[in-house]
């Protein structure tokens, strides 16, 4: 699993309890999600459709430093099956898992729409290759 | 099911596909849950410590009025079950359904707490009795 | 009255005093002002167009539940007039309590229409009776 | 009336209606209440207990700048009655304006405090004072 | 020059060390930096280009009143260059100082365009002028 | 330099401009900056102590991905100077470029102090370590 994108929890990401909030932990997962599906399908339009069972396993307080992971579960036809982590930057203990959600890729009129991909891309190949491609 | 709370969807609350954004819609279940649970526990120091999977089966746009109904499935020893549905205020469209939502009483060291409830209470009746214990 | 959104007060809706923020309860009560009469009306271009004195009778802490109510004053021809209280869900005291707030009901292009409406309704009637009719 | 603070009109300000939101005003001109207060008062615990009835004469759009004035009304013993104007700044066209806002001064206990002061004061008068009276 | 905006210290605001948030006060600067130049250029399409090294020169706490100054530097052909000083209201302490913001001025299309402007003006003595001008 | 965080240009990012608010981006790499230096030197304490002169290079649209990238450039004594990149992920286009970022660590008493810090640190290596030191 690869992490990317790291949170300085700050007093806005908060509960009442001091501390990090839940649903702002869910609101930050479902925008990796989210982009990470944009980047991978190289299409903007994407809903998330599913995300399956969500344990809250610790929390976090003000200042710790959180990081998102994701991982590609399964490439569907017109979907992208993700797992992801949310984990304490510092010393790896895990705050959230969730096994599978399920991005789905859209047209213009919002309907489902198959994306031709299977497998995991990383942009600096591509942008390589338009390079390349332009040389040539 | 009781539908309490109410949205107003405003720009703020778009992803930029222009439509409801998830993450929005978890942050609102979470503290609908949070706050429903206090009610009935009577204690401040509640969390969430399970969500089952979550089923997005409609979105809402700009302008929608959305409302948020809970419905206790069961009164654990130290947690309390809910069961979640959101939906569209003006035609009662489904937005997402949630069937179990674990929140888990805690003591003041942040550790699982007895709440010895065992059925869903109203503010009113507690009052009411509060004011006849008085009276006597 | 019906009392119908909750809020659960985190520390972002904290003023620099360590209390419910004037300026948030504001906010909310003018949210739940259009949200009410975007539903009576059945028409989502409603604005505010006054507010009667508001007095801040008592203030909240995080943590703390609240929930605004909502009570129809009289339906004009071209408005709706409103009364409205803020209150602590837990001991029903009463935050700030507004006598009336009027909105407006608009056309396209932003000018007063009359809105044809003399008694609140219930959704659920209104969805009741289109299925009725679906099957007349 | 000087009109000091500043806004620009961004997406997050404004309401689904796409015109500036009425709450958000209602916040603005509360904060700039609460600031002015602390500054002739001195005294960083203060709290806004009257608003007085408040007209929306027009509203604004997204990347207008608009503008908050207040002037004093009345020094009280323990409050401060000011008076509010917000206008859009380019062509001073008033969006909402608030005949008395009351603001009173507390003690460290959160109780009404005579603030002993009687008439608007500059900083800049205060700190050049200040530094004559260090030399003296 | 001239201080404008002022701020009253929020929770919001803070960082997770509990002092104004830096990332905040950078973008209060921005904002005031566009907003003093679509005052000055008459014209809503401007994008800052540029910003001179910033100098955090002291902190400021919750409940703090700050205030964002703003002076010309010098009039380009489609630019314009600020000075911007934000401090404490209360005792003129400099927070940050920001020797030159370069904002340009553009048309329709997003590209630069002669702005017209040579020194200063007041949104006043244009709308004498105005009103001079419609009874003439 | 290693990109880590990513962002999605929602429309609570957006200036009235339709693009990517300036001052939100200058927020996101004071907030990068500060969770990098506290990484790195281990202390949750650090503050933005000056920021080298902002190019904005490009814009971002809503909907954009964009991603930010640090590199260290030099070990103080008790600072720590960066390097910043904001660019959009999908065209590696650069949006802002900042040359050094100098973040200073912190005693309890807010007073600059040595972190002892010489070299990059993966925290997966300080975890290997640790590990490695329980078991001898």
């Amino acid at each position: 699993m690869r992490f990317h994108t790291r949170k300085w929890v700050k007093p806005e990401d908060l509960s009442a309890n001091g501390t990090l909030f839940g649903g702002k932990v869910l609101s930050w997962i479902d925008e990796e999600a989210i982009l990470y599906s944009i980047i991978q399908l190289e299409n903007k339009r994407v809903v998330t459709k599913y995300i399956s069972e969500i344990n809250f396993m610790s929390s976090a307080l003000e200042g710790d430093i959180i990081e998102i992971g994701i991982e590609v579960v399964q490439f569907g036809t017109t979907s992208l099956t993700l797992n992801c982590e949310v984990r304490n930057k510092m010393n790896h203990e895990t705050i959230v898992m969730v096994d599978h959600i399920i991005v789905v890729n859209l047209d213009e009129k919002g309907q489902p729409k198959p994306h031709g991909k299977s497998k995991v891309e990383y942009v600096k190949d591509r942008l390589k290759k338009e390079q390349e491609e332009k040389k040539a």
